[in-house]
């Protein structure tokens, strides 16, 4: 008998038919004699809902703990719900809120992070029943304020509710199978893995494979709480994500990602001196622009350099102007920009410990013909900015060079 | 500078514009240097929704904790939306839920009773603030559930509210001017009363004219609240409810009340002897149905009397199945029922020290030919019961009768 935390997003329980399929998969571990902690998301489009109320009242209103007390209900509501339909189906049920358990968080209203878990009432629940539905998104600060955890936040919530209370596995249910080596859509082979450790799983999450918050991944490596991606419409065993040495085989690379949502910004011959790129990149952070890729070359014989970085496409003309500004600022020549551009990255830890990957990598695609424009490593990563149009088919070059569909 | 509660129904906040106009109520004290306690319900509509959901999922679920979870959190979102209101337009607003207070109440989910109100974080808040915003309806249980206080309850809450933190006045919000003399369609020359005991307004309240529900002026009357009944859509004063000795003049009658929602049932030949009545009226209460009027006379001579009592017209059929019943099983005669019947009531603290009262209202409708069916008295109120067509007359012959329009 162990302990399980489940976590069901929106679209798994916007009706109350979706409703009692969840219940159905909380039942399936109960009669494995297991102890199920559910957590949930608020039915599809209410936060949506209530975040537009809150906006027609007051423009800019995410940083007011008023916020949160408002869009932290649809999950309270949800909450509710699933309980219910679990006593109708004849189990032992009771639903928890942020402040029941508490949850604490700190007081950055709209994206707070959660500070402590204090599982007494969770453990004394769990014995008395045979499951327990836990609010995701949300927590309460020390003020007693109801705080509402960012985007994705029930992700973290389970995460950190399967940490605090030691539990067997962390199972989140999304519209998917599991973690594919790359986009399935785009390779007719990519294979689900079974087993992914988080540092990999860290790198799909930021490189737009958008199966996990990346925060919750970060929480679990940090707590290691094993992670399993599983699908809510079957039964069919999804992606552990949990520690390297857990990993049984480590092959050199994991997956591919792809992320067709950058564009790019060159600021041509820059100066090559000391706080020039801190200028320019502290501008541009306070623009709230974030950027991806960040690439400087040796200085030439003239002593200037040219400057590269990559930002989210709706973040480009933004970026752009600014970088203008900037040009003429810090003397620089001229700026260029090119948002027809797409970044493939391979991951993998095996990389850590094996020459070669990165010109293997550089010469399958150079067998095709195709050009990269921009090249950056990590440990366990290699990402290559290649033309758009070659995007796709550099994806399969990489997934079939390295072997993934076998 | 005095502190203020008010209470605005789910009508007066069921749009964004609506919550700006009760927020314009709130500036306008503000500006007169109160501090302001402000209780709201959920927008009009959505308790109901919340309520079909929970039953979508699980029946007679009423009694269940997560009921209340569920339902309460309508008023969660009004009143972060209100504090946001107040902030928007420059004024420090902050809302509190039940929890957040606390309000402690009982765990009789749907309806809980208030136990206590701890007044310190709102006497704190009160001081850092302009405006503090209170959710109705809800309370929090001593295992730190979420309750609720059933309909109308967030009339309870302010009350409750304005006795923990010894408000100057509490300020019932509605969409009439006040408390009339009696029904304003039924009699035009009907008058609002500047002031009414809390007797009286019990008596008006159980009377059907459904201004304040019932336990707020219970409550209120127990600590001395004094409430005015006002109107959200202008700036008239309104009706002050308070003690009886705080009313300048006591008029003999204060009002007249009608209730048209009554039908009677008689059990004819019923032995006179102990437990008759008891094992009647408590086989009625086991089925859920309440009684209003029970008359019994005196036994004849053949030691049978006649029982008739009232319930509500929707009562009316299953009341009577019941009797029949019950008819059969005590040797009773036979039963008779009527629907067309209208109970007209007046009431006034003032006829406890005077004589004659009742005897001038039989002789008024005895004028009119309008024969009485039934009689029932406390120690404030005389209630008759006549044949419905005569009910709106005989409002009208008392009103005028007692000089109630002068």
């Amino acid at each position: 008998m162990g302990i399980i935390v489940q976590k069901f997003g929106g679209t798994s329980v916007g009706s109350v038919e979706k409703i009692f399929n969840v219940a159905n998969k909380v039942i399936g571990e109960i009669k494995k004699n297991h102890k199920v902690i559910v957590v949930v998301s608020a039915m599809s489009g209410e936060t949506d809902k209530l975040i537009k109320l809150a906006y027609e009242v007051k423009d800019n209103c995410v940083e007011d703990r008023e916020y949160d007390t408002i869009i932290s209900t649809g999950e309270q509501v949800t909450t509710g719900l699933l309980a219910l339909a679990l006593k109708k189906l004849g189990y032992k049920a009771k639903s928890f809120l942020g402040f029941q358990i508490p949850i604490k968080s700190d007081s950055t209203y709209s994206k707070a992070r959660i500070i402590q878990i204090d599982s007494e009432n969770l453990k004394k629940a769990l014995q008395e029943n045979d499951a327990l539905v836990v609010a995701g998104f949300q927590g309460i600060d020390e003020t007693g304020s109801i705080t509402t955890l960012g985007r994705g936040g029930s992700d973290t919530t389970a995460v950190a509710i399967a940490a605090a209370i030691n539990a067997d596995i962390c199972d989140i249910y999304t519209d998917v199978d599991g973690v594919y080596t790359t986009d399935p859509n785009i390779c007719r082979n990519a294979k689900k893995m079974e087993k992914i450790c988080y540092e990999e799983m860290l790198e799909f999450a930021s490189l737009g494979a958008k199966v996990l918050q990346l925060r919750s991944v970060e929480f679990a490596q940090k707590y290691n709480v094993k992670l399993q991606v599983r699908s809510s419409f079957n039964d069919n065993l999804g992606t552990i994500v949990c520690k390297e040495e857990e990993k049984m085989e480590s092959p050199l690379i994991t997956g591919v990602a792809y992320d067709k949502n950058q564009a790019k910004i060159s600021i041509l011959k820059v100066a090559d001196k000391p706080g020039v790129a801190a200028k320019i990149f502290s501008t541009i952070a306070e623009n709230n622009i974030s950027v991806d890729m960040i690439i400087q070359n040796i200085s030439e014989e003239d002593k200037t350099t040219d400057i590269t970085f990559t930002v989210s496409k709706t973040d480009y003309l933004k970026a752009l102007e600014i970088s203008k500004k900037l040009a003429t600022d810090i003397n620089a020549k001229n700026v260029i920009g090119d948002t027809n551009i797409s970044k493939i990255s391979i991951i993998g830890v095996g990389m850590k410990s094996h020459y070669g990957i990165a010109s293997k990598m550089f010469q399958l695609l150079a067998d095709e013909n195709i050009n990269i424009q921009m090249i950056s490593t990590s440990e366990i990563k290699i990402s290559c900015v290649v033309q758009e149009k070659y995007g796709e088919l550099a994806v399969r070059i990489l997934h079939d060079g390295f072997e993934l569909g076998k």
